[in-house]
């Protein structure tokens, strides 16, 4: 397990954001990145090479595989078979089990349980008649999400009484779901945990998000989450990681539920990847979500993850991203747009970090 | 004069470490990058198109030119004629008023002396008799140095008595030089100021240098310079922005000689350009050297330079580079490095940056 080199080739697959910033901090470090996806993006532009292919393409994702020296992904749904393809020729960081295991809410959930871990309480719902037994269950107000392929709330359908339930059905598309109970929380946190290859593990401060639509609105640090419940989010992070083998920035998003319930935090989804609600950390620490993932892949030591300024992250979503001339010039501010052509309702376009340095004297 | 939306494409002269970071400062702010360079090099891994070509092939830089929609230089030796050429198809900003001067050690120096400003007494020495004259009224130690194409201390001789005036000549090659007067100085620092499309002004902390065989060692800050000689460094910067209509970020190298002579500041030497001693922008401040300058050459507002971290920002040269790994592992360690091949001695191979945050309470 010796560390990559600078000089070597990071594999990403998915031309996102995400990959963009990935590539930018692959950079920093002297990596070239190749970034492989089914079409042109963000990601394109500051890759060393790029590959346009499916995720199912097993001849073009082999020749990608061979041409890098470690791959990783901006996007749990990779299809395992894509990334199992590509285990077999080079190591694939965070490992197939991380991408298994998020891909689908339910086996989400089974795992997170078989941890010990608090989770909202759930049901299978494959058909009307279970949505029935759901409800009855765990009572109203619930919400019906899709056991696969759902992300920026779409996937999902609340639902306030027994009598939604036909409706909500149809909006998620009949797919196989699972019902959500609902959970009685104060606010939303997240936590940011990077784990090397040597299992090394690293938190950033765990930021506040607030969510409008279904899509990431804000994240904030720090958050009013107390310093004896960061300590168990810390905890519940490093047990999720530790458990998959984990290699690189796992995303724990959790609801604060305080006194509310036996538990003060209640896991609600993970992300095996880099994380939207961690963008702040590209400005106000040391070493960002994204270069400690690529640490982590590359097997590099981790990067401090201290905290020099206070943050507001605001996503820039579709026509919000024509504000980047007065975004710019806001004292504090450091802008960021993916260079996405076309601001589409709902699409992320861009991201503004507020800062406030948390400075003891001024020159 | 407006300023260019995301999306834009801004044109690099030049493919070392200052064009790669640039390209990902440029891509921060949703822009796309094309570099333009007569050998492939650091910054064409994460720029969008690439060019490879010679400086004074016009051809190929006006196609270049055709498809940018402004044009910047990493570094001060891009011919006059090229950039010239290229400024009559689009935009290339810093202008080539800044360039010309900056090329040439004699017209440097008597545009500087011209605004008034303090620099080492010169005169110019073409022939051995002119050496002798000059050394005779400048005295030694002085420094002989070529007029064109010097960097890292390349294309200097110290001469510390008049016998050796002959060696120096010969060690310089011969070439159109200026001998320069010895000034007795406590300390270097440089002034990273930056000017916006609209004449908007604003200055990064001023790092105290060292250097080690003619090239830059480390940039730290802050530096001793006291807070009344940091205006008028300020000053001294504002006026050559100013005097020269700049665009971008400009540095300014100036001897801190304090109450030593008639003025506290000398001016050493302009760059054009980021500059090596604004390094640790990338990671001590809101807004970097580099998206500041990229900010300036797209017409934006330009960003905060408020400094949230005290750093020392050290060259790795040569073999050094070797060192990733344990320089990785150190809190509070930025470590860049640029993907050069070949660590030769003497060769700019990558940075580190050792932040020291000016925290007030820890979370």
């Amino acid at each position: 397990m010796t560390a990559l080199p600078p000089g070597s080739t990071i594999g990403i697959l998915g031309s996102g954001q995400l990959g963009r910033m990935l590539a930018t901090a692959a950079a920093r470090l002297g990596f070239r990145c190749h970034v492989y996806a089914d079409a042109s993006g963000p990601a394109f532009d500051v890759a060393a090479e790029t590959t346009i292919g499916a995720f199912d393409d097993g001849d073009k994702l082999a020749a990608f595989a061979r041409e890098v020296h470690v791959v990783t992904y901006e996007f749990e749904n990779v299809p395992v078979v894509a990334a199992s393809a590509v285990a077999g020729i080079v190591a694939v960081r965070p490992g197939p089990k991380a991408l298994a295991v998020s891909q689908d809410r339910l086996d989400e959930k089974r795992f997170l349980d078989s941890l010990g871990l608090p989770v909202a309480p759930c049901a299978a719902v494959d058909s009307k008649a279970d949505l029935k037994a759901a409800l009855a269950t765990l009572g109203a107000p619930a919400i019906l999400k899709t056991r696969r392929l759902g992300y920026d709330g779409k996937g999902q359908a609340r639902i306030v009484d027994a009598a939604q339930a036909e409706a909500a059905l149809a909006e998620i598309g009949r797919a196989p779901a699972i019902l959500e109970g609902w959970v009685n929380y104060e606010f939303e946190v997240s936590m940011l945990a990077v784990r090397g290859l040597t299992g090394q593990l690293a938190f950033y401060d765990a930021p506040l998000n607030t969510h409008d639509g279904g899509i990431l609105k804000t994240s904030t640090v720090p958050s009013p989450l107390p310093e004896r419940h960061l300590v168990v989010a810390r905890e519940i992070a490093a047990r999720i990681a530790e458990a998959l083998d984990y290699v690189g920035v796992l995303a724990v998003e959790m609801f604060y539920v305080g006194d509310r319930g036996p538990h003060p935090l209640v896991v609600n989804e993970i992300a095996p990847r880099v994380h939207n609600s961690g963008h702040w950390t590209l400005d106000a620490c040391v070493v960002s979500q994204f270069e400690n993932h690529i640490r982590a892949v590359a097997g590099w030591p981790l990067g401090d993850t201290v905290r020099h300024s206070d943050a507001v992250m605001t996503n820039l979503i579709g026509a919000e991203v024509h504000a980047w001339q007065s975004l710019a010039a806001e004292p504090g501010s450091a802008v960021h747009v993916y260079g996405k052509r076309d601001a589409r309702p709902g699409r992320k376009m861009g991201h503004v970090a507020r800062l406030a340095p948390r400075v003891k004297a001024a020159t």
